[in-house]
């Protein structure tokens, strides 16, 4: 686990999108971010206190979060400055670029030195164990996507919070490098060994109490080629009890793959609720998940009219007009 | 790849199923299989001239394989002196063991003075790409299993065995340690990273000539919660045209997993069908390969038989009774 509270490195970010790592931090785990630190020429601001180092330690901060990313996944020669003295004063640091923290030889020695430990959050920190499929006590909840990048970790975030709000047990649990980095911990799922990905989200989702959710992060798609092993492996390591379908309805095909079509809300339903029915008989598909960003307010509520028609579950856009269909559907199973 | 042909190392093993690789060799590409290496109190025997380095040097050995696994899978000190001697002698070394001959100090320390190359076939030595699902030239099938260890890699071989008897262009393709020695190459995917293992199959089956089968090793089981996410993968990256259905029908319960039943054939038939037509619309199941080795022949016969009838399929046990049924499917595809 990372330590918190964080400083959310924006370096020299060029826009708020390359600071999206440090926007899920601020608007997920408002209580992780103290504070803010931005180099010269900075376009990014998460609305917080631009802090020194200093001012930081005095604040309480543990770790500085390296909040954006830049092309190509690379740690700036330009923040090395900053990241070397934050260690000298007895920071951590976390990151998820795919370059890592250890491999820059002067953060490795200096980490070193003053005994403080660099998370790189891209890779495996565990050694997983190949998964039993045990039955576990507690629930679970996991969102499975007709495509990549539909609004899975925003669905299992936002239930989250409307659950904690209606004094429910809940946990999110990241499966992905920003969730990881928003909630302290969690399983890069895509950088495990493919014999022990469904035993790294049963170690993720331990036996819990009876009334306890985990809401785990979905990966991937079963209809997205490339990674429907991983997808696969979730369902069937987080043997969950429930499942939200998430959609984004103007992808004009799987992304990344011209020429693959996404599969309907139902064929997603069906697939992915046989299979999850292998670890857990009684698992339901409790509601439908949309992404409503590119559609105008009266286009996306006629649509949720029309998904719910069809198929006879609630659903919305949890981040836009809040996650309570979905979290109701959950206090009923 | 491996470089061609082999003297088979068989230690010193207890018995013939601990020599079941040097087995595996001899049985599917005798044309590799030179020689053998027997260490005192060796109770293995392949029927194969002993030799020692000399001889196999003089009749043109490449690399010394070790066929034997030992409890545990380690590197025996006393199989040391040979090995090294081996590389001395200009023998590369190849090992699906789980300890690494690169971890062997000594070994490690021979291979760079002398040049030769150690093969450790437990881990990838590539950088696989992510799957881009692009169509392939060419025509693949794949074997799927209702459970793990029910005989897919054994299915492969035979049939690819019956092809080139009958002058078909066909290429086993090997996804697991066994099958990466006896055929000299392929893809270890139980140790391949989760993002990358779709990529590695399409690595594995690449562009050929239309009229070219690939034969792809099976690995795991959709209905395995430990290693679905491998099956999948394997579905997806390997575009398959056909499946061949594997069963071993006196099993319990699914391997390792007490309280999981096996699903039938008919549901695996369903499920992957469905699966592998997301990456191939073209794909159907050819027919069903079922591991007889626990059965007497007439009820093995008589079990073929209601199979046949149920399903509507060919049903055989290629390794008992040929793959020519199954062959025969492929050839009307």
């Amino acid at each position: 686990m990372i330590e918190t509270p964080y400083l959310l490195f924006l370096g020299d970010a060029p826009d708020m999108l390359a600071a999206k790592v440090a926007q899920g931090i601020k608007d997920w785990r408002p209580e992780f971010a103290v504070g803010q630190f931005r180099l010269e020429g900075c376009k990014a601001d998460m609305g917080l206190p631009d802090m020194t180092l200093a001012e930081a330690k005095a604040a309480g901060v543990k770790t500085v979060v390296i909040g954006v990313a830049n092309r190509g996944g690379v740690i700036s020669q330009s923040w090395k400055k900053v990241l070397v003295e934050a260690l000298e004063e007895g920071f951590d640091l976390a990151s998820g670029l795919h370059n890592l923290l250890r491999h820059e030889e002067d953060l490795a020695a200096v980490a070193k030195a003053t005994g403080q430990t660099l998370h790189d959050v891209r890779i495996p920190s565990v050694q997983y164990p190949i998964a039993n499929g045990v039955k576990r006590t507690g629930k679970r909840c996991l969102a499975v996507g007709t495509d990549c990048s539909v609004g899975k970790m925003y669905t299992a975030l936002c239930m989250e919070k409307e659950m904690r709000e209606r004094g429910m047990k809940a946990s999110f649990r990241a499966t992905g490098q920003t969730g990881i980095l928003i909630t302290g911990g969690g399983v890069p799922l895509d950088a495990v060994i493919a014999d022990f990905m469904a035993g790294s989200i049963e170690y993720l989702t331990p036996d819990n109490d009876a009334d306890h959710w985990d809401l785990i992060e979905g990966q991937g798609s079963l209809y997205h080629v490339s990674y429907s092993g991983v997808t696969l492996a979730l369902i069937h390591g987080g043997q969950p009890d429930a499942l939200v379908i998430c959609h984004e309805p103007t992808r004009e095909h799987m992304r990344g793959l011209p020429g693959y079509k996404l599969p309907t809300i139902g064929q997603v339903r069906d697939t992915a609720l046989a299979l999850a029915k292998v670890a857990n008989p009684e698992c339901v598909v409790v509601g439908i998940s949309v992404n409503t960003q590119h559609m105008a307010d009266a286009e996306a509520k006629a649509y949720l009219a029309n998904v719910e028609a069809e198929y006879g579950l609630p659903a919305t856009d949890p981040f836009r007009y809040g996650a309570g269909k979905l979290v109701d559907a959950l206090e009923a199973v």
